[in-house]
């Protein structure tokens, strides 16, 4: 048998993705999880239970796997080069993943780069933090810890240094950034193989409630093809000059510049599959997960291309009510080309335990046929 | 947690490609399987190894499950009984599995419900296939045991009583049929649901090499609309009749009336998905597997209609060469919209070991890059 081993580290829903994705390939897929429990330890049959932190364990965890790669970007630096120097084929490399790990690094490299960013520095205290409002447009501003945020946590919003203690208490760097006054979010999402070969997807518009991804529109209704082409042209030079391998998640903001001409700010970088492109496992010809794969293990890339005119995708998040297994009766009922996909999790208000996409020619519609799903499996909407 | 449990005999590719269907639905797969490499058991999770053969294993397989379903019609009809008798549900149940286990009780039911059939009776030695012959247009004479057969096993052409010693030697009954002069094989995919609900797939042409499935194009070309009509009406009206629960396949003969006019006869039934209804993983809104077990789940059906105007299936054959994972290199880069689909077993020589899907609006165009894939992977194709 000469299929490759790939090994995940982490056990959430990415990783679930995956390996669905992975099935097809024929490929083995190993799994490192924290728990039997987790998302993608109840679907995978090669499983390691252990912590990704500590070092012999990612060690043991590797040396059967031909590549290894992450639903997450925890795994410290240091432990990466060290499977590294051990041999492993570790994809996106660590001098890569370090750009989605820490804001600080990543912020610094763009600005080498040319990416356009918020205006952004790391900031020492809080005072150091007024002195940062007052170098542009005062508050409020947005500070960051470098290491450890998602879906909104480690972000905070200031109006003041007076409001600026928190950030700072977990002992990392700070990164401050002017906050943005944008149009709207959009997200430009490129797959890279190591031989160099790029496949760029539709840039999609993500709409937040609350900091986590509620809704995504692909393509992003309404966008200039110049606006587009741009953004994409974006992605794939941040994948190209940081060397990612594999799946890379560009958030950016959409702003209006001085002139009323629209232009685009980096907003954060993910380099894994990311929820701005579970669209693509029903509407595209080859999902962000297939693309993935087909990276770390350095084969061709698939066809990234849109399958309907109009994708939805839209989260369902934990509601009051545990039972969302017989939310589907109704759901598939109402609307038989609905694509559910759920991640095992239980349900706790307002955590992330799956999405629906929706796909056809009319945008309205698809639109609305997503909302609707998600929020009667979230039951907020009971008719 | 109050998502189900569905346990499915078999580890075969279908089991494998239901589990990738199952994992978006959140629900619980259990597999059994005959031994820990089967196809099916590579991927999932939670796997018994066991012999369907034994009662015992099966009530304790079954006994953590919500629901049984099959990779294979091989269980025997007996065992079935006695797990309804405990309460299990089997779905497809025994009333119905019967009919796709046994090839004689199957002719007799399709009698009684009117649907055109080849035709047919039980032999009892190789004088009464001499009378068989005698009774209709002479020999060529189709001889199949009505129970274990599969592609091809357990079917002989005879031109004479001589040659019919054969299919009696292993003591079940012998189903004589007359031989077809068929223009082509078409099969009626249908899927139904406890609660009486079905979908209907669009009718397909099968290209049968050397008794094996080798091409199926969906939808069938040319194919009046009346006759496509039939054909659904006919596998609609067989699994209601019948009480099929989950994907049926009847495998249909399209042959020419007296009058020139085109008419069908069923061939064969298959209570499960099928490899006539492998395209639907790329080329439906829902594919076999996912609304399989929506039906054994008795959840609501998905939309079954296909996504493209032309989808093609092709199977993957092991040559001479053991090392397919190699030629992926060469097919993803020529055709990045190749949608391959492995089922992990070692290649040997004419074993079915994979399928690939392609789709588009050519049909010459998306044929050709099946045949191309398919023939590259197995090694008979160099270029």
């Amino acid at each position: 048998m000469t299929f490759p081993v790939v090994g995940m580290v982490g056990g959430g829903q990415l990783a679930r993705m995956t390996h669905e994705a992975g099935i097809p390939l024929g490929i083995r897929f190993r799994l490192l999880s924290d728990t039997p429990q987790d998302s993608a330890a109840q679907v995978v049959a090669d499983v390691t239970v252990g912590d990704y932190r500590d070092l012999d364990t990612l060690r043991a965890f590797a040396a059967g796997c031909d590549v290894i790669t992450f639903d997450h970007e925890h795994v410290p630096t240091e432990h990466l080069r060290a499977l590294e120097a051990d041999g492993i084929a570790v994809r996106p490399g660590p001098d890569a993943l370090v750009h989605a790990q820490d804001k600080a690094v990543m912020r610094t490299r763009l600005a080498e780069i040319g990416a356009p960013c918020p205006r952004n520095r790391v900031v020492t205290d809080p005072a150091d933090v007024q002195r940062f409002a007052e170098e542009g447009d005062g508050f409020p501003v947005v500070l960051k810890t470098s290491r450890g945020g998602y879906d909104g946590k480690g972000v905070w919003i200031v109006r003041s240094a007076a409001e600026a203690e928190e950030p700072f208490r977990a002992g990392v760097p700070v990164l401050a950034e002017e906050k943005v006054d944008f149009v709207r979010e959009l997200a430009a999402n490129v797959v890279r193989s190591p031989h160099g070969q790029a496949v760029s997807y539709p840039v999609v518009e993500s709409i937040q409630v609350d900091g986590v991804c509620d809704t995504v529109i692909a393509p992003a209704p309404g966008l200039p093809d110049e606006l587009s082409a741009r953004a994409q042209r974006l992605a794939l030079t941040i994948a190209r000059e940081v060397g990612v391998v594999g799946h890379l998640a560009v958030e950016l903001f959409e702003v209006r510049g001085a002139d009323g001409s629209s232009e685009i700010l980096v907003n954060e970088l993910a380099m894994r599959p990311h929820n701005s492109g579970h669209w693509t496992m029903d509407g595209a010809v080859t999902s962000q997960f297939a693309n993935h794969l087909r990276a770390v293990l350095d084969l061709p890339l698939g066809d990234p291309r849109p399958r309907a005119p109009w994708t939805v995708m839209a989260n369902v998040l934990g509601g009051d009510y545990p039972d969302m297994y017989r939310a589907y009766l109704h759901c598939m009922a109402r609307d038989p080309g609905l694509k559910i996909h759920m991640y095992g999790k239980d349900v706790k208000p307002g955590r992330k335990v799956g999405h629906v996409n929706t796909y056809g020619d009319d945008l309205a519609d698809v639109r609305e046929r997503a909302r609707h799903a998600a929020g009667y499996l979230r039951g907020t909407i009971d008719e």
